[in-house]
Formats: structure tokens, C-alpha cells, sequence
């Protein structure tokens, strides 16, 4: 599989053309953004952490029934998936409480939910990625009721497989960031990337932080902290 | 029915309590207060246009099976309702976008919604009365599953109904906040107020607001719009 075109850059990965129209090559870069883009800069050797470390959660998940976008990893950071069109939604589900939702509802981070909490941002750089509800996607048309009951389900398996899976090598799997798209026919699948970029991971026994708030907070030791999830994960 | 003590004091209305334990004495205020409290003034005869308006629509909703807190009014200020414990949630509904929906999906106001949007926002003033959603609503305990069917149930037909009424009197209802409390015997019913400080109200020809939105932005004759809604709807 080779790569043509490039189609998007995005801010931390490119996405090619293949020769196959149902076909995508993501290659996965070292930049990292933060803050809506505003603060910038490189974790060394992520953009093949987050590559492998994805593939490897997205084979988990088609182990145990739930469609993906991956088709095959080509190498270090680069892997063909199925071309989808994205559903413009940050779909982001929450086991503790950290980030955005501490500051929303005035919890301490670590607070766990006595709920499990669905979110839905609109994917839309100029708005700020508001937080939205079910009737603003219909409004707007960004999926139907189907459709989102779909994604809502999907997402709590999601979480259930990951968090089972994740305590095993002492992470706790406190949040997580993922997107799903239609494929040519029209079936709803999960897309783009699952990775210390777009998961709070919490270290079960030190609460140490092995994701991307590391590099948000100035915290230090971030490419260490990407390293060790793909030691955990994948024993490299 | 007589008022024996001051129970809770409000931005808007001063609420007593009876000799009936399940009553209340509801007193509406002049004050008019915007942003959170960071606006302050005052507009002549609101509190009585508020308390007639509220208790006019809350009888029609009675007329069509609505349940809401009205008992009966004593005076032009003055009404007693059944005592509720309110659930802390700003329920919006949304037919037209204006306000902070239009901000958040950066749609111009007057754009109408494909779907009646219907949001909560959580009561604190230290959080700012932060928007949420059904799992945050869960997950705070803040209300049952069950409830809060009910309570979306209750928020759409209360739209239908007044925008059916409101139009016969050229006013477009844009959108409306309510609140919803448990009686001693753990019903929900509608309590609050349904008022020009509470709703969007447009004039269906000239597309004037006659609400808070006056006040809000300093756009006039605020005086002159609640007593046009108290007259086109009351006929005084
Ligand atoms: N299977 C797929 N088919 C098509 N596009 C995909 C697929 N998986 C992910 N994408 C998209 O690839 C783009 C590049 O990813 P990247 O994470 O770099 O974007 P980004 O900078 O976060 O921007 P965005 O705000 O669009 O997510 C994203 O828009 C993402 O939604
Ligand atoms: N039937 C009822 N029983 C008990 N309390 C009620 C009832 N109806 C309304 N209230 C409450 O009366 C209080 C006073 O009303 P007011 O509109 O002045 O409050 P406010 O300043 O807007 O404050 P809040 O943020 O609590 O709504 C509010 O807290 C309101 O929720
Ligand atoms: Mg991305
Ligand atoms: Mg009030």
C-alpha cells in the first residue's frame, strides 16, 4: 500500500491518498498542540508511540466486537485505515473527573463519577469546540438519532473493554477523546486515534500522569511518560 | 392566605411561608438583575407584570394538563404556589437562536432550529450556572432517569403550548427558561415564573423584543415592553 496524495495535514497526524479510494495512510507526527493550537511544541518519538499504542487499542476493541477504522500498521508511525467521513464530534467519555469537567462542575481532579459522563463537542476550531448536547446535533444535523444512539453505545464499550484492559498493566483509564465516522455505506465506525495524546492516563498505584497533560502542564519527563505506556502495553 | 416568614430572598422575587406547610407566598420584586448579578437596575412594574404574566401562562398550561406550582394569585405582587423543592436546573428551551446558542454554534440570532433544542444548565452562581448534560445530571444525583424524561417531556409540551398561544397574540416565543420541583409527595411540577425576564419574546411583525433582552442591552423602553406583554396578553 502505497501512499499518493496527501489529503490533511492535521496537528498531529497526515493523512494520504492510496490507490484504494476506501483507503487512508495516517503517518503520525511528533508535533504536539495544546489549548486549541495555542501552545505548541515536540514530544520525541510520539508520533510512533501513539501510532502503535492506537493499533494495538483498536485490535483490543475489533477483538471484542466493536468496527474500526484500522486496516494495517505499515511501520513505526504509519498504518492504512478504511476512509470514513468524520461525524464532526469529539466524543469523550469520563470515568474521573479532571480537566474541563473539574472546572465545569467544581470537582476535585481524581473525584470519581458516580455516573459514567458522555460529552459531545463540536469539532469547530473557530468556535472553541463548544460542549453540546443531543439537540444541538440534530439541529445542526451532525448525525441522526440512530446514528448517535449508535456512537453513545458504542462509546461506553469502548470504555468498558479499555478500562478492564488498561487496569490489567496498572493504568486507569480517567477520560478519553475518540471520533467516529461513516464509511462509504453508511455504517458508523470509530476513527482517528485512541493514545496518551487523547486518553487521561493515571498510573494506578504512584496516580502519576502517563499522558498528554505532562506536556499541557510543563510537568516534565513527557517522552518518558509516553515510553512507558508503550513498554505497559506493548512490552517494548 | 397570610405570609408569616421570609423563607428565601432572590434576585427577583421574595418567597414566605404560610401557615400551610405545602404553601408558599410568592412576592415579585422590581429589581432586575442580568450576567449573573453583575448588572443591576430596576424596571418599574415588573414585578407586577411578571407576577400576572407567570400566573396567566401557568393557568393555561394547568388548562392543558400541565402541572405547575400555581395556587392562586392574592394581588397584583403576590401569589401563592405549592411549596417544592426545586431541582437546580435551568431548563432552556429553543426554537429560534439568540443568546448564548447563538455564541456557542455561531449562528446569527433569529436563525430557527432545525430541532427544538432543549439544555440544562446547572443553578450554582460559583460556577457560573455551567451547562450540562444528562450523565453530569446523573452523576450529580440531581435527578432520576425518570425525572428527567419527565422533565424533558413536560419542557416541549410547555413550548408547544405557548408558542401556539403566543402567536395568536403576534409574539414569537425564541426561547424560555423554566424550573421544575418535587412536591412533598415527590411529583415534579413546573414552579418558577414564565415571564418577559424569563422568556425571548418577538414581535411576530416588527421582530422588536419585549423582554429582558431590552434591559440586558440597553436597548430602551423597557417598561413600555413588559406592560405590551402584559396587555396583549391580559388585555390590560
Ligand atoms: N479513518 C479516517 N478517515 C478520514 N479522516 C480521518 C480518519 N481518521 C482520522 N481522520 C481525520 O484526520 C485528521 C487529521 O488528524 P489530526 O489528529 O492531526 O487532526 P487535528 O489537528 O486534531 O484536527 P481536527 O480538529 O480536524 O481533529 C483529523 O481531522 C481526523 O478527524
Ligand atoms: N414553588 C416554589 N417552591 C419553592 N421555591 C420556589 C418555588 N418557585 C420558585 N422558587 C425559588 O424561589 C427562589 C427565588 O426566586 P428568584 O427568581 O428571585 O431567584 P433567583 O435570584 O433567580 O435565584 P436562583 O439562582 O436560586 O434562581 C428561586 O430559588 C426559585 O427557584
Ligand atoms: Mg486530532
Ligand atoms: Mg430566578
Amino acid at each position: 500500500m502505497e501512499k499518493k496524495a496527501l489529503l490533511y495535514e492535521g496537528k498531529a497526524k497526515k493523512v494520504y491518498t492510496t490507490e484504494d479510494p476506501e483507503l487512508l495512510v495516517v503517518s503520525y507526527k511528533d508535533d504536539a498542540t495544546a489549548f486549541n493550537g495555542v501552545k505548541k511544541g515536540t514530544i520525541e518519538a510520539k508520533g510512533s508511540v501513539n501510532n502503535r499504542v492506537s493499533n494495538h487499542l483498536m485490535g483490543l476493541l475489533t477483538k471484542e466486537g466493536i468496527k474500526t477504522h484500522l486496516v494495517e500498521e505499515l511501520n513505526d508511525r504509519e498504518t492504512v485505515v478504511r476512509k470514513v467521513s468524520i461525524i464532526p464530534l469529539e466524543v469523550i467519555v469520563r470515568n474521573i473527573a479532571a480537566g474541563s469537567l473539574s472546572k465545569r462542575l467544581g470537582l476535585p481532579e481524581g473525584t470519581p463519577m458516580k455516573h459514567t459522563v458522555l460529552e459531545y463537542c463540536y469539532k469547530d476550531d473557530a468556535l472553541g469546540d463548544p460542549m453540546i448536547n443531543d439537540y444541538h446535533i440534530f439541529a445542526l444535523e451532525l448525525a441522526t438519532r440512530e446514528e448517535l444512539d449508535k456512537i453513545a453505545a458504542m462509546s461506553f464499550k469502548v470504555n468498558e473493554v479499555l478500562s478492564e484492559y488498561l487496569k490489567t498493566v496498572n493504568i486507569a483509564l480517567i477520560d478519553f477523546k475518540i471520533e467516529f465516522g461513516r464509511t462509504s455505506d453508511g455504517e458508523i465506525i470509530l476513527a482517528d486515534e485512541i493514545s496518551p495524546d487523547t486518553c487521561r492516563f493515571w498510573d494506578t498505584v504512584t496516580q502519576e500522569k502517563l499522558d498528554k497533560d505532562r506536556f499541557r502542564r510543563d510537568l516534565g519527563n513527557v517522552e518518558g511518560a509516553y515510553q512507558e505506556v508503550m513498554k505497559r502495553l506493548l512490552g517494548v
